[in-house]
C-alpha cells in the first residue's frame, strides 16, 4: 500500500501533500485525487489498494461526496479552552458518537428538524483513521492517522443542555445531516498548527489555530484506542473553538481549515 | 423480497416463524436458517434477496456470529418501570448509541477493560430493522421491524454515573465487546409479550415480560425515525428491567428471551 500511495502523492501534488476526494459522476462513485481544479479518478478503495487512472474531470463535472464512508463517527467535546467558558478542562478527552446516518456531503443542506429551535454550527478539524488500531501510544497514533478533513459538528443546544435536554446527545448531535464532512482528506501536512475558521454568510464566527486543542490528534486517537478498536475510515471530530450561535434557513455555513479546504453547506428548514 | 422470505419462512419453520443466523464455516461466512439443531445455508444478503440452499450443517459444525452486521446500534435507557428506581419515567424514549466496534458474537467473551471496576450485564430484547425508515408512524413501524433477537447492553457503572463519570456514555456503553448480540433473529412472533430473563452462572438475576416496556418496539422505532434515518440491519437495544450487578472474570451471562433464544457469553479480564 505504501508504494502505491507514495506514487499517488508524488504524482498528485507538490510537497508530498495529497488531497483525496470521493465523487459521483453519473451513477458511478469513485475515489479521486484533487489536482488544482480537476479530479483524477483512482481505482480501488481508499484504505487498501489505490491506483491512478488516466481519467480526470473538471470539478464542475462531478459531485463531491463525503470523502470516505466511516464505519463509525466519534467526536470530542470541550477540547478548546476558548469553548470551555466557566467549565473546568476535562481530565481525559470527552468523547461521544454521531451516527453514520448523520453524514452530509459537501454542498448539500443541513436540515433543521421540524421541532428544533436552536441548531448551532461547530467548525472542526476531523481525523481520518487509516489503520486498525487498539491500545496504541500517541507516537504510534501518528501512523494510524491517514489524514485530516473539515467537519461541522452540528448541534441542537435545547436538546443538548437546554429546556428539552435528553439524557444523552443522540439527536442533539445525531439528527440527519448533522455531520457535514469533507470535501478532501488531506495527507502529508502538519495538522497540529492550522488556522480553523467558520463563516456564516461570509462573516467569520469562529477563528482559532488547531495548536490550541487541549488534547491533540495523536493523544485523542491513543486514548480512544484504549477502549475501542479503530478501523480504516473511522472519523473523529476533534472539537470546536470559541462560541457558537443558531443557524436559520437560508444561511450558508463554511468551515475553512488552512491547507485542508472549505466545507460549505446551506441551511434549510425540515 | 416478500416472496423469497415467505418461501423461506414456510419451508424453514412451523407456524410462520423463522430463525435467521449468520455463521462461519471454515473461512466462509453465510446467513442461515435454524432448523432444530441444524442450520440451512442461505444465499445472498439478509435484507435483500435470500435463497435457500441444499447445504445444512449441524450447529456444532459452525461458529454462530452476530446475526447481522448493523450499520448503527441504538439503545433505549430507563425503559422498564422496574429499572427506574426513584427516577421519573421519561417523556420520550431516552436514546443513546453503541459503536459497531462493541459487537460481540454469541459464545465469545465479554472483556472487562483493564481500568474498569464496575461492569454490569443488561439483558435486553433487540429490534432488527428490515427497511429504510424516516418519519414512520407506530403502525408503519411494525412493517419496518424485521425481527428481534437477544442482546446484552454491557455497562460500566463508574464511567456511566459513578466516580469516573464521563460527560457521555461512550466507553460506559461502548467499550469493545460491550454489545453481545444474537444468536438468531426471529421473525414472525409477537415480540410485545415475551418473558426475558438474565442468568449469571445459572442464577436468575433479571426476569420480566416485554409487555412491561414503557415504550414498546413500534413506538421506539417511530420516535427514532423522526430524527434519524433507519436502514436495514440497524439494531435497537430496547432497555433492561430491574436491577443489575457487577460481573467478574469467570462468570457466564445468559440472556434468554422466550421463543427467541439464549445469548450466552463468558466474562474475562482484559
Amino acid at each position: 500500500m505504501a508504494g502505491v500511495l507514495s506514487t499517488a502523492i508524488a504524482q498528485g501534488q507538490s510537497h508530498g501533500v495529497a488531497r483525496y476526494v470521493r465523487f459521483r459522476r453519473g451513477s458511478v462513485v469513485s475515489y479521486g485525487l484533487l489536482e488544482g481544479d480537476r479530479v483524477r479518478a483512482l481505482s480501488g478503495e481508499l484504505f487498501s489498494l489505490l491506483g491512478q487512472t488516466d481519467n480526470t474531470y473538471r470539478l464542475d463535472q462531478v459531485q463531491l461526496l463525503c470523502p470516505c464512508e466511516p464505519p463509525k463517527i466519534m467526536a470530542v467535546g470541550l477540547n478548546y479552552k476558548s469553548h470551555l467558558g466557566d467549565r473546568p478542562a476535562p481530565k481525559n478527552p470527552e468523547i461521544f458518537y454521531k451516527p453514520v446516518s448523520a453524514l452530509q456531503d459537501p454542498g448539500r443542506p443541513i436540515v433543521i428538524p421540524k421541532d428544533a429551535r436552536n441548531v448551532h454550527y461547530e467548525g472542526e478539524l476531523v481525523i481520518v483513521i487509516g489503520r486498525r488500531a487498539r491500545n496504541v501510544t500517541p507516537q504510534q497514533a501518528r501512523e494510524v492517522i491517514f489524514g485530516v478533513t473539515c467537519g461541522n459538528d452540528v448541534s441542537e443546544r435545547d436538546w443538548q443542555n437546554g429546556p428539552d435536554k435528553d439524557m444523552q446527545w443522540w439527536r442533539a448531535k445525531g439528527a440527519d445531516t448533522f455531520a457535514p464532512l469533507g470535501p478532501a482528506i488531506v495527507r502529508g501536512i502538519d495538522y497540529g498548527n492550522l488556522m480553523l475558521q467558520t463563516r456564516v454568510n461570509g462573516k467569520v464566527v469562529q477563528k482559532q489555530r488547531t495548536s490550541d486543542l487541549i488534547f491533540d490528534c495523536p493523544t485523542i486517537v491513543s486514548f480512544l484506542s484504549r477502549y475501542i478498536t479503530l478501523v480504516p475510515g473511522d472519523v473523529i471530530y476533534t472539537g470546536t473553538p470559541g462560541a457558537t450561535s443558531a443557524l436559520k434557513p437560508g444561511d450558508v455555513v463554511e468551515v475553512e481549515i488552512e491547507h485542508v479546504g472549505v466545507l460549505r453547506n446551506p441551511v434549510v428548514a425540515g
